[in-house]
């Protein structure tokens, strides 16, 4: 690949303008073409950051020469997307969840292992930067050999005026929330073995369930996922997640507002985060926005390096398996065997 | 029975202290006897708190008039000095773990019954000030139905140089502080139909678990156990423990230093809770010490009032059911079905 890296949108809904925002801060990339099945999104995005507008993904992969193409349609549509960048010998970075379905997953990433090109996932959460303090705080050591973590997403807000599909969806917050928080259990603690789910239907007005507590097992660790968007607090924390990884020798805790405390050997040691600014960002959702750079310079730098990404489409097929396993055990009412799925 | 009430207590050792110096604030009682097989023991409690000492229990009950029996012993004796107090019509409150075996325990609470006497288990923590504050919210109907709580006692305190037990005990933590975390959660949220433990030891110098996670199932409600004795934190707060009770309009939290907050549609309330004084009392035991009194003085207005105790043998076998349970859950990787070794 050659720079500028020339790449394709395809999907231009509500998050991919944080997409589109992020790239365009970004040298080395060139936006050559926009993608939407509603022909008014693909123009406006067109007209605003650049390129030709499509509705048929088809159509765009047969005119344009593309070095990548970044997919933020609907999971449904994901494995069609990926198929087509891989009969083009096109690398692609695709919108989480990469699919509700192992099956369409294990398809996507034999497809562009075979075609023998880069495939990440946008897994924004273990980009943001908080989190990235975090991991920085457990690789150097202060507070020893982790063996217990929290990792809590608990809020009031209403998701269901902006995400009404929420309302209706059989699985929910688990599916929506709690598959992220999965994914930062890897990046802090590693592989789990086990999980075992507990979850509730707090509001009668929907059909799955809002509230959950998930119970991991890793080697010489315990991890506790816990989702909620019935629980009230004294101000509005929406959208963020509170971790606390404790260690032999220490405890880390990122609380509220992005507070950072590291409690080790060396004292305690408080810090406050601020998030990096961007013009096109926002609060409450900055924190999330610039994470979507984050993700964005972590797959050019693998373009470039040729690395494989934190979040590859393999790596990410674990995720799905954490997500599946603890529906799993929902049903069951029976711990879930992390990797049986794999 | 008359007033004052005529006891003994039973076991004059390190916590036995604490009951002499409660009974000795309250009228209505009488110390008249102590007993202790360390005679030195016995003897001291005598000299200061009245009463004659004895060594021999069946000697105490054959020579003694008594109203009731404070047994104030290790678990293993437990059942052999209710038996006792039974055999000789005495009423009894004993010190938890009431046993550490279902068939004891339940033992004691038939003895019991079938005299037709009052029986109550020494159980603190629902009696300590903080944990009756708490409770008064949720009772109050300001937070709403309850569907969650965290029952969180973790700490780096140095348990093994005044308990040199626990450093020897197979079960360790469960057996010794997540028993009192699960009578909180029946205290709060009421009886679980399951749990689920993960466990490790983080201490290679001990032979028991001392990190415990356990997650508990109610009808609507999920309360998570978690017990620590590794974890490091920017202040001790030893012996505390930390209660979050999420309701449908609101949450009650009870943070380090007795700090309670209640979010509720009516606003936010914060309360610096002010433990009550004792001039035998002293920290960081104060709160437990009080929680002493509050036990013994609901005991005397059970024996004038003929109302069952909360914490009744009979209620406390549901305690041990939930701690063998536990372990069960623990060593066969499976949840545990509450109820099933009742």
């Amino acid at each position: 690949m050659s720079r500028p890296y020339r790449f394709a949108l395809i999907g231009c809904g509500f998050f991919a303008q944080n997409h589109l925002q992020a790239w365009a801060e970004m040298s080395d990339v060139e936006l050559v073409a926009t993608c939407d099945i509603n022909p008014d999104s693909a123009a406006a995005a067109a007209e605003t950051f650049g390129g030709t507008p499509y509705t048929d993904a088809a159509e765009l992969f047969a005119n344009e020469e593309l070095d990548f193409v970044d997919i933020a349609t609907t999971p449904p549509t994901h494995r069609m997307m990926v198929e087509l960048a891989a009969q083009h010998q096109v690398a692609a970075i695709c919108q989480k969840p990469l699919a509700w379905d192992m099956n369409d997953a294990q398809a996507m990433v034999r497809a562009m292992a075979d075609a023998d090109l880069p495939f990440m996932v946008h897994e924004n959460f273990r980009f943001q930067y908080p989190m990235r303090k975090v991991k920085e705080v457990l690789d150097s050591g202060v507070i020893g050999r982790p063996f217990f973590g929290r990792i809590s997403f608990r809020t009031a807000h209403d998701v269901y005026s902006a995400q009404p599909w929420c309302m209706d969806a059989e699985r929910m917050i688990i599916a929506d929330v709690s598959v992220h928080q999965f994914d930062l259990t890897r990046f802090f603690l590693g592989e789990p073995d086990r999980l075992f789910t507990e979850a509730i239907r707090v509001n009668p007005q929907i059909k799955g369930e809002d509230v959950a507590t998930i119970v991991l097992g890793l080697p010489g660790a315990t991890c506790i996922v816990d989702t909620s968007y019935e629980s009230s607090s004294d101000h509005s924390t929406y959208p963020q997640t509170f971790v606390t990884i404790e260690g032999t020798d220490g405890t880390v805790t990122l609380g509220p507002d992005y507070h950072l405390q590291v409690v080790s050997p060396a004292g305690v040691h408080e810090e406050q985060l601020v998030i990096p600014e961007h013009s096109w960002a926002s609060e409450p959702w900055n924190c999330i926005q610039d994470s979507v750079v984050n993700v964005q310079h972590h797959w050019i730098h693998c373009l470039e390096s040729g690395q494989t990404p934190e979040t590859s489409g393999a790596d990410t097929l674990r995720v799905l398996d954490l997500t599946l396993g603890a529906y799993q055990s929902l049903d069951t009412g029976e711990p879930y065997r992390v990797g049986s799925m794999l």
